[in-house]
This record gives C-alpha cells, sequence and structure tokens, in this order.
C-alpha cells in the first residue's frame, strides 16, 4: 500500500474553468495482486476537449480523465514487465493499479522524446491525420485553412497538410506562434486573430478559397471560413474551443452550406483505429525528417494540471500541453 | 410580334422584400423564327431559394429567375408541337419565345392535378426525396425531424420519411398546418414554433432522439435539434429561411457535432439527376395511391408573384405557393 495523489473535479465550473474546480486528493493506492500492475504516471496530457467534460460526464470527485504515459514500477501480469512504459487512459493520478487493461506497451524509437508519443504519435497527431485526411477528405493540392494552427492538432494538421502538397493557412492567437508557424513550420500565410480582423485577413489569404477548414474554434472562426468555402469544401470539426466556457457570438453565415454543397462533420480521436497504422508509420517518418515539427509546454508537477488545463484557454501553451508528473 | 409583361427586380432588397423592391415590364416578345418555339407561361413557382438571390446573383432589370409550367404555342422547331406542356425555368415573364432549350415537354399522368408537375413531382419533389435518402441517408425506421413540415418541400419530406416507416417529427407556424400534418398526413408528432418552446418542445416529441434533422429553417431550429442529435446523425440542409432576411440569433449548439459525429451538408434540387428516375416513379406512385398528401397556395394572376414570393417568408402559403398565370 502507497499514498499517491489524484485531482478531482469537485465543482462543476462557471465560464472558465478555475483552480479551486479541482481538488488534489490523497489515496492509498494497493500493491499489484495477481494479474494485475502498478503503474507511476510520467507525463499526463491536458486538452481541450476536457473543457466540454467538466460539464457534463466528468464524475465529481474521483480521478479527472486524461491519458498520459507512466512507467510499469510492479507487475504480477505476464503482459507487462516492470520498467515496460505504457501509454493509458487512467486519468489525473500519480500511481495506480489495476489488471492491465488499456495499458499500451511503448516501445519508443530512440531518435525521438517520448513525449511525442502523448501528441504528434499520440491521440494528437491521430486526430489530426484521421480528421484532416478521412473526415475532410483531404486531397493533394487543395487549399486548406487550419484554426489555432499553433496549437497542439492543429500544428500537426497544417503540417500534414503542406506534405500533401496543399496551400495552408493558419489562425492562431499570438505574434510568437505566427513566427513559428511561418518560420519554422513554413506554412503559407499565418493570421493572428488576436491582431488582426479575421475574416478580412482570411479572405485576403485565401485567393482561391478554401477546400478543407480544419476546424478547432467555432464562433468567429467559423462564420470567416464559411464564406471562404469552395463548392464541395469539406469543414472537419475537430473542436469548438471558442464555445467551450460559454459566451461568444452565435455562428450566422451557415446558409453558404447549402449552395456550397458544404460537408461539415464532427469527429473523435477514437474514429480512426483502421488508420493507425499507416498512421504511426507516417508520422514517425515525418517526425524523423524533420518535416512534422513540433512545440511542446511541459509543466513540472502533478499539481500544475489545473493550471495546464486552464491555461489552454488562453493560449498559454506553444504546441502541445504536457504535465510532467516524474522522470 | 406581341407584347407581354416581365417582372423585374429593380432594387436589392433590405431584409424582407416588399412589392416595390419589384417592377412590371412590358417587353415586345418576337414570333418564333426557324428553331424557335414561343411559350406561354401558364404557372410559375416563387421559392424561398430565391430569396438570397436577390442579395446575390439575380440581375437587376432583366426578367426574375424562376421556374414554371407553360404551353407552347407557336413552334417552328420539329422537338416541340403546338399546344405541348412544357416545364422551363425562363424566369418570370408571361410570354417569351427561345430556341427551345431547357424545355422539358411534360406527359402529364390524367389521374394527377398539372400543378403536382410544379412542386410534388417537380424540383420541391426531388428535393426532399434527394436530400433526404441520398445526402441524409436515411434509413428505415429512424428518427426524423422535419422544420417547415407544412411547407412544399418539408412535407413531402415527411411523408417520405414516413413511407420509409420513420418516425417523423415536423415544426410548422400554425395551428391550421398542424392540425393538416396530425390528422390528414398523419406524422407522429407536431410543433407550433409559434406557439411553443421550441427546444423543450422537440426535446418531449423525440424520446428516441433525432437520426435525420432535414434542415429548412436555421437559428433557433438548429440550436434546437443539435442537442437531440444521436451519434452519427445527419443533417442534410436544404434551406435556411430564417437566415435569408437577415436579423435572428446566431447559431450556439454547434460543438454537439462533435461528439455525435454528426454530418451537416447543404445540397440543392439540381444535384440528384441519378436519382431522377426512381423520383418519378416512386413519387407518381405515392401520389396516385395518396401515400403523399399536398397542399397547394395558388394566387390567380402574374402580378401577384411579388406577393406570393414575399408571403413565403410570413407563411401565407399552405404547402406550395404557386402563381396562376394563365389558364
Amino acid at each position: 500500500m502507497t499514498t499517491s495523489r489524484q485531482i478531482h473535479l469537485v465543482r462543476r465550473p462557471d465560464g472558465v474553468p478555475v483552480v479551486s474546480d479541482f481538488a488534489f486528493v490523497e489515496v492509498d493506492t494497493t500493491d499489484a495482486s495477481d494479474g494485475q500492475v502498478q503503474v507511476q504516471n510520467m507525463l499526463m496530457s491536458v486538452d481541450p476537449y476536457m473543457r466540454p467534460r467538466l460539464t457534463s460526464d466528468q464524475a465529481l470527485n474521483v480521478a479527472m480523465i486524461g491519458g498520459g504515459i507512466g512507467r510499469v514500477v510492479q507487475s504480477r501480469n505476464p503482459d507487462f514487465r516492470e520498467g515496460d512504459l505504457v501509454r493509458h487512459a487512467a486519468g489525473m493520478q500519480e500511481l495506480f493499479t489495476g489488471d492491465g487493461k488499456g495499458l499500451q506497451v511503448l516501445n519508443p524509437d530512440p531518435a525521438l522524446s517520448l513525449t511525442v508519443y502523448m501528441h504528434a504519435l499520440g491521440g494528437t497527431g491521430i486526430t489530426a491525420y484521421g480528421g484532416l485526411l478521412e473526415t475532410g477528405a483531404l486531397k493533394h493540392g487543395e487549399q486548406v485553412f487550419v484554426s489555432t494552427a499553433g496549437g497542439a492538432v492543429g500544428s500537426v494538421a497544417a503540417q500534414i497538410a503542406k506534405i500533401k502538397g496543399c496551400y495552408v493557412v493558419g489562425s492562431t492567437g499570438s505574434d510568437e506562434k505566427a513566427a513559428w508557424l511561418r518560420d519554422v513550420v513554413g506554412i503559407d500565410a499565418v493570421i493572428n486573430y488576436k491582431t488582426q480582423p479575421l475574416a478580412a485577413a482570411l479572405k485576403a489569404a485565401t485567393p482561391g478559397g478554401v477546400d478543407v477548414y480544419f476546424e478547432n474554434v467555432g464562433g468567429a472562426h467559423l462564420d470567416a471560413a464559411l464564406p471562404r468555402m469552395n463548392l464541395w469544401g469539406r469543414i472537419p470539426v475537430c473542436g469548438m474551443i471558442s464555445t467551450y466556457n460559454g459566451g461568444g457570438e452565435g455562428v450566422r453565415n451557415l446558409f453558404n452550406l447549402i449552395y456550397g454543397r458544404i460537408r461539415m462533420e464532427g469527429f473523435v480521436a477514437t474514429d480512426f483505429p483502421h488508420l493507425q497504422e499507416a498512421f504511426l508509420s507516417d508520422m514517425t517518418g515525418w517526425l524523423k525528417d524533420g518535416r512534422v515539427k513540433y512545440q511542446e509546454t511541459i509543466l513540472d508537477g502533478f499539481e500544475r494540471a489545473p493550471e495546464g488545463l486552464i491555461g489552454l484557454f488562453s493560449g498559454l501553451n506553444n504546441g502541445k500541453m504536457l504535465i510532467r508528473v516524474s522522470h
């Protein structure tokens, strides 16, 4: 038996979450018994998708949902050895014991950082890959707009589109992120939606219209994108972060869907198991040859997870936001 | 040479169109020369789709767009005989002479009214049929919500869904239309969106959720439908009449697309030529055996077309709105 900590939601947020919506709770973690493993959490992911779930199906007073990477510290299950690195969806806890279901043993490529298995090679990456290529039915050479292109999913989507020979415009919320997208990633045009008039800037940046709008934001972003959509355009809907904390303007330009025969379609990371093998092969190659670049914002310490999650809504992160629980 | 009249748009409407946005213009119509036909217009259609075009691509000071049925009164074209009934897209004019391109000779079923060839067996019908069955990918026995179910397209869509064994809820804007839908058409539940709180009424009327929302309205209707959509639901977008004259609330519930994996997709009547044969066969049968019922509002007189078009936005029509130009 060991004492460890969990992060609980103790109050449903009203608008942007605050640190006091969460509590750190000490729990006793049992040792692994027959068939069980005990995992020490190393890295946790905080993601925009968590926000709507704080209002809907995240139970109060239990460990928060979430994915991470941990190390097996006790194993009485023949499928795992002590020392194995595993990807898990066990949520926000320092240490946990279970039967091993849902744990995926990682054999990280030594040329890559372990952290990429929590983003470009993890849920973030397959979200961008499946959303763009399958839901968005991206074709070589098309015109693409990616919102929050400096974020975790957006930056991967923008780069996949570039690899597929597309003209890519991205929006982001800071000049620093804009510079990274323009100068390091090399997309074709960048809009800082906090300093530029979004609709006018998007119009100027998309002289050929938009075939695929990779939607992470909703609200004003969607209203700016809709009139730019080309006939038979697609809007894969990955997220609508502008709406998650309430407020904001409603969307007024949806009538553009009709004559444009635009298809808007929602998806989530887990919709693409059939693409997993191709995704891992493609993305590992793209990361190793530098065709997919990334940024990470890693907050050190289990106790910083609420701050990290909240920071997603003010753009605190450059690229993927991770919480380092232990080394 | 004969004198006849055309209806011109002379000013782009600001909000709901008014009669003075249009003008009646006398023109000289030439007699048919070699290869030509002259057509006397009999019936004209006024449709919601016309409103956005008054703001966009309807040219000023030429005959308004529009479809109709006419009779060939002069023919020097071997493809047409004098007396032939033809369906046309020649717009709002009493008489016109041309080379016959775009004219479709009708052989109306003697058991049916000629007027149905301007709605259930015309563009209205194929819009409902293609939008519901192809864009909406309707499956037998699904849960269906149709907005403006008392209107031309909506009433056909609702009845096709019933024929396909679905549970069908319709919204409409008057108790008279609601009674027709409930008592004559026999759909499963009717909401009068002018007297009932729409979101609450839709929730109560759709205990099994909604698999297909046939969208004619936008705005508050869409916001009411989105939270009711079942996983993998479809929203074929036929129209958004609530938005055509400006104003109204923006749409706030689009985030439901994501977890629901909802597909929203626009379409127009002309997208379904490959379904035309099946549509004509199915719909002729359904009309003749009474499985598809209809209402018509026929305004008598060419000069009533502007009034008819404007009346669509206040629900003046029961079912299909037509203008009778001549007998």
